[in-house]
């Protein structure tokens, strides 16, 4: 027979004062964050109120045994209270001197408020005689009994709040008190009579038949009943709805379970010397070295947290007579604690009768300013290493000081809301067109573009638009990608919204707001909310701490952070965030515009015809400007420019509008001869299954002259650049390849375009490297053969997630992504984070096209770039750089380091 | 410095009569067919005239360099044409007994008029009086100059034939001759005189310097300069367009170059004990052992073909005054050669004034019907073991056996041809819809359907119909996997048709055709013709010595052939043609036809409503029949069902043809609510990539109990059949995994099903296997995660193909696939045979799924089931089986046998 692992640990000191405790900070996958860490302050001697903790694996094991204890639990949990009886010298229901207790949740990540706590068990008719006989104070005594058998019904056995709000407040009215400090003890007694008896009536007997009572259901008088039935109550709170959905939110395992904390109470509600508080060891705000916190004299924790009375700030403890030298020990436990752990801590303390204790504590929570304050200060004080430092601030935190926000403390009429595509804030008109995006801000005027979804001929009206904000589509929507690609504010998928865009308006279902043109919206793509009129914005600060931390995480990392940009701009921005490089130039948009109508004439022309060949020529001549002005931005470090690769459909009207206006039209007898021509035009470009079509290197090989003539612009720039005594450094990628003989092509083609240039300008360009987007399966399978043929991979992960999983974000986020995570089908949605299958595959791609050429660059600019937890895995499989927008830039710098530190143990976790 | 490389081969004897033969036949890569027969022949002392033969790889590097001949060919060719003339005692151009020589083409692989051929070389002013001299037959020396004249000047200097034609003519006009027989000798040499002006003319004096003799080019008269012209323009005949697109048609490298023969002339056209003929050793139409041939007394072989004359049967040789010794030692050539190469040979003879000589000798072409007969009765001979046999039938010559054919000898007239895209033939008149499809049939009538293309609605009235024809879609587009699925005959993509599927009409571009509906058809899917009117069809048979082979074939396999079948029908032919199982049975059509709209009703009901449950039951109900009939043929044999895959917007009306309705209706101000609504259900579960949306697995998923109803109607109707003593073997497929949640749900929520069934029926149900189908690239490659919840694997490399190549085939095929091809990009479509890339995935999945479960059934069901090719690499990677469609199964079953025996050498290549 194995061994029976321990499930229950003590914490505290025992009757003679000698430290019992059986655990430690390190063991909060056994004991839960809380009882780690009251075991880690008992340890180094911190006044802890004594107690135990059942361990996270018993609540594992009760729940999958169908709420059953595993053998010998009950048994153990029953050794431990008995245990702390005779540490404490006192019993638990005794009507002399009673033994309180808390028991508490307290799962292995912090989940503040989504389980269950129940405080003063242990009462009942003989131990609330006990406690007035201890206190002295019997209206103390009955509140407290009152306030167990309340918190008891409702926390433990589900019943309604309002019965015994309800039943109070009925007391109150029949004795003209005004608050329920105003009943006296023997009122308060009736409170508890009348609550045992709400009780009675709202226990069903047959869920409880061990409470039943001379055939009624009764509240339980013994202590251990109280204390087996609060012990299953927060293990069935760790699969209540609350806590589920912020376990999916949070990404916290499911399996992990909660501890559960039974410890004596103590009660900072005796009399003026008693107190409780809660403080941080900084400003969890700033960062700031201060304490900072607050206390309430005479009260208990909940009185703290309810805001009824107003608090003290903690500085003044000391300066309260009688609690002096309490207030100065208190600081040293703050001292003690950060030295002791290294990093800013958030407290819970009582004051019983002058003595402190201390009832959790736990790293504070902070804002992104404050993380960054406190771990440079940190690295100041000598207490943390800069590696440490860089630890400490999480990657995803620094979106937070890189978009402009909605200032906290303006108010805001939120009319609807969706999903937070693309975080910080815009205010502006609305507008329902690109071309109306475009147009107002000619005039100078804030808009947001409302849009049922967006396509990429809207990105114009995407770029002039402070923000945007549509009705239909997911996070990786089209307007969410472009939106988080220009860190432009973005709610998407927003439900409510009925937009009629001929009508220009909008109506908003479920109220009565009809949102017009011009109209003054906000929208806060962080929380995903839709404001009715303007709001006050902060701007975003690159203050000099995140600089300096940055800098810190550029030393540690080791893999290289370009930044995906389309134009001189976002170039510009990016160098300025640290980018070192651009790993992503998408040339669409020199293809739209006013360029649009030309390449609508070059797919209208015969392949290879007159029509077709100038169209190209005046593509040639427009697009060198264009990378004339992008490797000018980025002079001296590498960019990636990718050649054309959206279906060619995508430059004409939508069939389905075309054949709607020819079916009208003929109905009112109109000639439709030029409109169905058109018609006839797209729908030969039409494809069933567009993602899968006629796209990416594709085109360029079919379509003749077309990669030559991007090529040609690009080296013809770079001569221009070069006589400039510039130094440009083109990357040339050939999208969409599977087979190496496409790329195969295409490079040949490319070389004879800049052999052609080199010789017509007599300019060496011999720099301009060549290589493929990896993203297709049958390419990272491949990846040996291509390349052979290739100066560079960059693995372009939006489509390879498509075609590994085979499904199509457009058509399947909204569809099923929802189903399949409530149903914990899909825990992690593959286009946010880059999915483990797909990573094998790009783990064959680099192993496949490194054996073929040991010098090829390797670098990821699909939308995972930016990802933090992404990034860890590109880390680990050994790209050379990461590519994310111009925003996300420091983020993926921090991320970078984080996955490069991800190996070393600091002591504390991040 | 390297060894140089021998570049000329001589054959046949020297002027001792010593063989000094320097091949052999197993060196056809170096020189060529022919040149490698010749020299096996003379090596087994056969009376070939005396040559030698150039190696293909000397044409491979005048070809790479610029036509120009490698270092030391040109004189390694003047040695071997001198040693030549030694050994016959002639010297070429003499003018008193020249020597005169053919120069031919010989590639390794036989590619029938396609390349270039010289005769009579050697000819000039001179040697055409030594020809006189030897032959006293002036005519016959001029007629023979005239002759070369015209052949080089054609095929080596590119002079159309029509000048000569014309000239010859113009002679016989002049001097009142019907024939060229009927021009005198003197007359001849006129022509000769023409012909040699003719020359002057038309040959560029810039192209050939080397020809001008005073100023003017001249027919060459140096027998060297004749020769080393002829051997150029072999070569370069090896890329000549006709070469080309043979080699491509039948998957020949393009890098293997052609050998040159140059050998001694003999000639059948010098009087009546001269001949020249070709022969089967057998007859090459039924396989029957009999000598098979023609011959003509006094002509050469361009004779025989012409046809002008007509020839006799070659049994009569030996009957022949003065050839009765040859006649006989012709037949002691056929039994020498048959017996020396185990095969069934071609031969090319010529008797010169009585003395036999063996031109070529290559293995027979030979029809489906002989292939058998002929591989059998070698076997009951002796000649080769049935190993042998089996290797020598070509799986894909099997399928001309298995589909009605058109009568060869029937007139036809041919109005258009598209995509031989499923092989047989079919008559029946024109229809435009499935329904008129369907409603024809009912009357008895017979039908071809014409459709722009196929989609899954039109099921019905394709399996209605005879045949299938298409304007639009590929060889792999709906209507040809469909139609190659049911055996029936398609022609699809016939751009010559204009449908308008309204009128009922289709017209036919480049004629004055219109086809209306009742007019009768055919349509031959074997060579992709249109042809107007009924033709005469014959219908195929399972001969005995098919039976034959096929049982040796299942003897050789360890492949399983099993086959894809959607109903009982095809389910039960596919065992007569020896399936051992159903591999895929698709269950789309129990939720089409009278079931579309209660699946309709499901779809626009709320999931999980009332009337959604309502529209499962009714399901439930009416496919428990479908699966019991399906069990039931296949009594005793594993038949997977495949659970529902399609996207549900398949069950809908299409949008497009919704929203015209809407728009025309509105502006005729007609009421359009009901449409309207109808377009907003069908747009809501419309799709941008419908390849890459909410179907397979995903949509039993997010339907709630949609699995569940089609688990327990088949487990109802295998509990049926148990109860009536029957041996059903279900085994329930998982479509469209991506992930090891998906299946570990599914199987989950079956594995109730079944048991519920068990349980209610008293019945052991737990012999219905679970699995999956493979068919996307995360499944590949997360094979070992998936494999722990899979009884069995079923590769669907169509979609697995689609997924990795990142295309869909109803997109690209038509687009890009043809320039592909044309540019060289694709050599194979790859969903005709299986990709390489693929097959890695294929392979990782095999390795994966096994690791994780040994006891894992592995087959194939996608198209590539039935492909020869593919087969051999399914044999390769290691599966249990393919799956085919029914009419295939006959192929498979050899192709499996020729994998089995790819590893071993048999003397001849098949």
């Amino acid at each position: 027979m194995a061994e029976a692992q321990q499930r229950v640990y003590a914490f505290g000191t025992d009757a003679q004062g000698n430290n019992v405790t059986e655990g430690n900070a390190q063991m909060n996958y056994i004991l839960g964050g809380k009882g780690a860490n009251l075991a880690e302050m008992a340890q180094i001697g911190l006044p802890v109120p004594p107690g135990f903790t059942i361990s996270c694996q018993t609540c594992v094991e009760y729940s999958s045994a169908d709420n059953t204890f595993p053998e010998g639990a009950v048994e153990e949990i029953q050794k431990y209270r008995a245990d702390l009886e005779e540490r404490m010298g006192k019993r638990i229901g005794d009507d002399e001197d009673p033994l309180l207790v808390s028991v508490r949740s307290g799962a292995p990540f912090s989940m503040p408020g989504m389980m269950d706590t129940v405080l003063n068990l242990g009462l009942n008719e003989n131990s609330v005689q006990g406690l007035i006989k201890q206190t002295g104070n019997e209206r103390f005594a009955w509140d407290s009994y009152r306030r167990f058998i309340h918190m008891f019904s409702n926390v433990v056995m589900g019943v309604e709040d309002d019965y015994f709000e309800d039943a109070i407040a009925a007391k109150r009215e029949q004795y003209g008190a005004k608050n329920d400090s105003d009943l006296t003890a023997d009122q308060m007694k009736e409170v508890v009579d009348e609550y045992k008896k709400i009780f009675s009536e709202q226990v069903k007997a047959e869920d409880y038949p061990q409470l039943v009572v001379d055939g009624e259901v009764a509240f339980p008088q013994d202590p251990d009943t109280q204390l087996m039935l609060a012990i299953e109550a927060v293990f069935n709170s760790w699969n209540n709805d609350r806590a589920i959905i912020y376990r999916k939110q949070n990404k916290i395992a499911d399996d992990l379970g909660t501890a559960v904390n039974v410890q004596t109470m103590v009660f900072g509600n005796k009399g003026d010397t008693s107190a409780t508080g809660v403080a941080f060891t900084r400003d969890a705000a700033t960062g700031e070295k201060v304490f900072y916190g607050d206390y309430l004299i005479n009260a208990q924790g909940e009185d703290v947290v309810a805001g009824i009375r107003n608090t003290s700030p903690i500085e003044d403890l000391k300066h309260t007579p009688g609690l002096e030298q309490v207030g100065k020990d208190l600081e040293d436990v703050f001292v003690l604690l950060e030295k002791h752990y290294r990093d800013m801590m958030d407290i819970e303390f009582t004051i019983e009768q002058g003595k402190l204790y201390i009832l959790q504590t736990r790293v504070g929570k902070r804002t992104a300013v404050a993380a960054l304050r406190i771990a440079i200060s940190m690295v100041e004080e000598g207490l943390i290493s800069k590696e440490e430092a860089v630890w400490r601030v999480k990657p995803d935190q620094l979106d937070q000081l890189l978009h402009p926000q909605i200032d906290q403390k303006a108010e805001k009429n939120v009319i609807a809301s969706g999903l937070n595509a693309s975080p910080g804030a815009a205010v502006g008109e609305c507008v329902f067109s690109a071309d109306d995006a475009v147009a107002a801000t000619e005039e100078g005027r804030k808009v947001v573009l409302v849009r049922w979804e967006t396509t990429p001929d809207d990105l114009g009206g995407m770029i002039a638009a402070e923000g945007i904000l549509t009705s239909h589509g997911g996070k990786t929507s089209h307007a969410a990608v472009i939106a988080r690609g220009m860190g432009a504010p973005c709610v998407c998928g927003v439900e409510a919204l009925r937009i009629d865009a001929d009508k220009k308006e909008a109506a908003v279902a479920g109220t009565d707001i009809v949102l017009h043109e011009g109209d003054i919206i906000s929208i806060d793509g962080t929380t995903g909310e839709l404001i009715y009129g303007p709001v006050k914005l902060v701007e975003p600060e690159l203050t000099g701490d995140l600089d300096t931390l940055l800098t810190w995480a550029d030393e540690i990392r080791t893999l290289g952070v370009r930044a995906n940009a389309d134009n001189p701009e976002d170039a510009k921005l990016s160098r300025e965030f640290g980018a070192e490089g651009i790993g992503l130039c998408r040339n669409e948009h020199m293809f739209l515009g006013d360029r649009k109508q030309i390449v609508a004439d070059m797919i209208l022309a015969e392949n290879g015809s007159d029509e077709y060949m100038a169209a190209l020529d005046k593509l040639y001549e427009v697009q060198q400007g264009d990378y004339y002005e992008m490797l000018k931005a980025m002079d001296g470090l590498p960019v990636i420019i990718r050649l054309l690769d959206p279906p060619l459909h995508e430059f004409l009207p939508a069939p389905r509008d075309l054949a709607i206006e020819v079916a009208v039209g003929e109905a009112k007898g109109e000639d439709v001869t030029e409109t169905a021509e058109l018609l006839e035009a797209a729908d030969a470009q039409a494809e069933i299954n567009p993602m899968l079509g006629l796209r990416g290197c594709r085109l360029g090989i079919v379509m003749p002259g077309l990669n030559a003539m991007q090529v040609r612009a690009i080296a013809a720039a770079c001569a221009k650049l070069v006589k400039e005594g510039r130094d440009p450094h083109p990357e040339v990628m050939i999208p969409l390849v599977a087979m190496e003989s496409e790329i195969e092509f295409v490079r040949g083609e490319s070389e004879e375009s800049i052999a052609e240039v080199a010789e017509s300008e007599g300019v060496d360009l011999s720099f301009i490297q060549i290589g493929t987007m990896i993203e297709l399966p049958r390419a990272c399978v491949c990846a040996d053969e291509i390349g052979k043929h290739a100066d560079f991979f960059s693995f372009g992960t939006n489509d390879l997630t498509q075609t590994t999983f085979g499904f199509s974000r457009d058509d399947v986020e909204g569809k099923f992504f929802g189903d399949y995570a409530d149903m914990g089908i899909m825990k992690v949605n593959p286009f946010a984070t880059v999915d483990d299958g797909v990573i094998k595959l790009v783990d064959q791609a680099v192993r496949g096209g490194r054996s073929a050429n040991p010098d090829l660059g390797l670098g990821i600019c699909g939308e995972h770039g930016g990802d933090p937890d992404s990034i860890a895995k590109f880390h680990k499989v050994g790209l050379d750089y990461v590519s994310c927008s111009p925003y996300r830039v420091p983020v993926a710098r921090l991320a970078a380091a984080h996955a490069a530190l991800a190996d070393k143990e600091f002591k504390v976790d991040k």
